[in-house]
């Protein structure tokens, strides 16, 4: 990897996309050029960037020549086609989708927890986890160190820019219905979203998980290396913009201890705890919005699971839960160049 | 108790007593007379009932000596100072508090349950469950009776009425001034619960769950004679107006089966399987808001809890999860006079 890598954004204008470009910014990394590519469609939109105005292009098959690192944000289907012809054409790619995460010649990154299989990609193909997974594990991980993780048991709360823009704009215009007294349209989600919460996300497997629930236990076994992890999830959309929480139990190896776990956070970075009880204080969906910190609180042993703890986490899913997470392993990348 | 008791509702003109008005009339409860109460300030106001207006009176130590049945829905302070003194003056109460549940001397019933507990009530006092627990156990006990429940693990998806009009008044003003593009006020909720959700309902205990959190543990062995059942719960208010959800592992003594799981539900009054994943279809807060019926969805076997099964469960906090079911206590006292 170049020091100064030049950077392609693909899927460039979603939303995902928009916070890849602003966390380049923001983060100040050190590209030596951006191009912006996304479908036929918004070829040709500006987009600000450090001052300038960049002219988004058509993805094409012969997009990533003069690309040394491409950051992919638009769409399983999209990264099946081109991160395997940017790959080959010697691009790095650090793909948003679930394409290719649990390919065995793929690492899957958070830079955190493994930031050393960043590092071997044979197929130039890098796989950014699962939003509801990162931002449990950035949690979960720095306890596992200390007592060992066996089991997770949670249940999350997720926000509709989960969905991208379109589950923004349902909430808004069913609370807008609402608020009006007009009827309430229903397109992105099944059923109605605004002051409702909806019991799956993605479609279902065979055992009756639905696919983002499985992820968690895939990506969380994957992400640490530890292939005998149990996972249960129950998935649920919330009528809440930004940031995803997740209820958690957590059950490991070693007995555990609050005062223990507490200063398993010490210096973590991306992580903080936000756990004063006696003055009410804990984190909400708020607290993560447009952060790049993961928030944990409600820290206390489990009064019915054996060596577990109980907690409650929250962190901004397309920040760490995407883009952040996107571009810190590319940091990884330039780091060691 | 008589066969048409002299009925009297304590807190006549707060949430829960609005609703116990309305299960009264639209079960054509067998009254000869109703008797409204409440504090001074709402003493005066006229309320309907079966046609007539009834005038509500001010609660006083001399307010039980005609009547032989009150259901009391005006908060613990009330409970504490006049179900006593109304159960001395030979009137049965069936109260809504918090209050008595925990007295040995005060069953603690869900008429779907135990029953035959009602008729033990030494101080003529009978305690109504709290309102997540009830919903959760409408889900779980037809299960304990078929494999023999050992642990609950839960995570709760409250709605604001759960904290009575307040909590809905919070909810509609913080909602309107995000449309409205004005600050948002908090009075009720220590954050902001539009578009939020708040992991704190009641207070701390020492042990670092909340008493909410501790009552599906206590109230749970108590209703279904369970001394041993372990129980972990994180309750969480979600921008919801009316009908809770719990996300719930239910671990059981015996190996599970969902079609087994699925069976136990049939001729089962109360509650209602809503779980056909092939279609989508799971219930919502929506689908049980102003119903009698709680509904369970999302029945799997759970992959990482041994004998467990985890299911998704939603019913109306202030129907079945207060008024209806004291006044389905009321029904079984009636019954048997």
């Amino acid at each position: 990897m170049n020091k100064n890598p030049r950077v392609a954004i693909v899927g460039a204008t979603g939303a995902v996309g928009v916070e890849l470009l602003s966390c380049l910014e923001s983060r100040n990394f050190p590209l030596s050029s951006l191009k912006l590519l996304a479908s036929k469609r918004s070829a040709g939109k500006q987009v600000a960037f450090r001052g300038e105005m960049l002219t988004v292009e058509e993805l094409t098959e012969n997009s990533f020549g003069d690309v040394d690192l491409a950051l992919f944000a638009a769409g399983g289907d999209i990264s099946r086609k081109f991160a395997p012809i940017a790959g080959e054409a010697g691009c790095v790619v650090v793909d948003n989708s679930s394409a290719f995460r649990q390919d065995a010649d793929v690492p899957l990154v958070v830079p955190e927890i493994n930031p050393d299989a960043a590092f071997d990609h044979p197929r130039n193909i890098i796989a950014n986890p699962n939003c509801t997974t990162i931002i449990t594990l950035m949690a979960l991980y720095p306890l596992h160190l200390k007592f060992g993780l066996k089991t997770i048991i949670a249940s999350s709360y997720q926000a509709v820019s989960g969905s991208g823009q379109h589950g923004i704009t349902e909430l808004e215009n069913q609370v807008q219905a609402i608020c009006n007294g007009h009827p309430v349209e229903i397109s992105t989600y099944p059923r109605q979203i605004a002051f409702n919460v909806l019991p799956q996300i993605d479609k279902f497997d065979a055992n009756g998980y639905t696919k983002e629930e499985l992820k968690m236990l895939n990506e969380g076994r994957k992400i640490m290396n530890l292939p005998e992890l149990n996972v249960t999830c129950t998935c649920v959309r919330v009528p809440v913009y930004r940031s995803h929480s997740i209820s958690c139990v957590a059950q490991f190896e070693q007995p555990v201890d609050v005062e223990a776990a507490r200063a398993c956070y010490d210096g973590k970075p991306g992580v903080a705890l936000m756990d004063d009880i006696a003055n009410n204080v804990w984190p909400t969906p708020l607290d993560s919005t447009n952060g790049d910190t993961c928030y944990v609180g409600r820290i206390r042993k489990d009064i019915a699971v054996d060596n577990a703890l109980n907690l409650w986490v929250v962190g901004d899913q397309v920040r760490k839960g995407a883009a952040l997470n996107a571009v810190q392993i590319a940091e990884l990348l330039v780091s060691r160049a």
